[in-house]
């Protein structure tokens, strides 16, 4: 069995609205020392496979269809063996 | 400056609605070998300091009060420099 860990982010040039609003947040809690704030998704994802190289391929689709939007957003993704 | 990257995820005792259904799409759109899915947050944020001891404090106390709802959610944190 393999696990792929997926993260979506919102592209650099697209603005992070979530973002801007968790910063202001944080800035009225006092934490002034906050820049700028991006936020993503973080998937765990369970394979029931273990040929990497299907895998991958499986991995890069479901997130071209469905985990990303992928106008406004990039993803990246890791693939490990769970035992 | 530094930049922490934090996730938070579902703890693993809590059911995580998001990732059931998004386990059903998949599996709906033919993604036979798909498992388990759980979905969570990943942020990146900004901090215009240079102290690692004093960032990981502070990140970890924005992480309490506001970016992790610690009663059904885990987090975890990595601070690296940004030039």
């Amino acid at each position: 069995m393999l696990k792929a860990t997926v993260y979506v982010t919102i592209k650099q040039s697209v603005l992070d609205v979530q973002g801007t609003a968790v910063q202001g947040a944080l800035h009225s809690m006092g934490f002034d020392e906050v820049g700028k704030v991006r936020i993503g998704k973080y998937l765990e994802v369970e394979l029931n496979t273990s040929d990497t190289a299907v895998a991958e391929e499986r991995v890069k689709a479901m997130c071209e269809k469905l985990l990303a939007n992928t106008v406004i957003e990039d993803y990246r993704y890791e693939l490990q063996p769970v035992k």
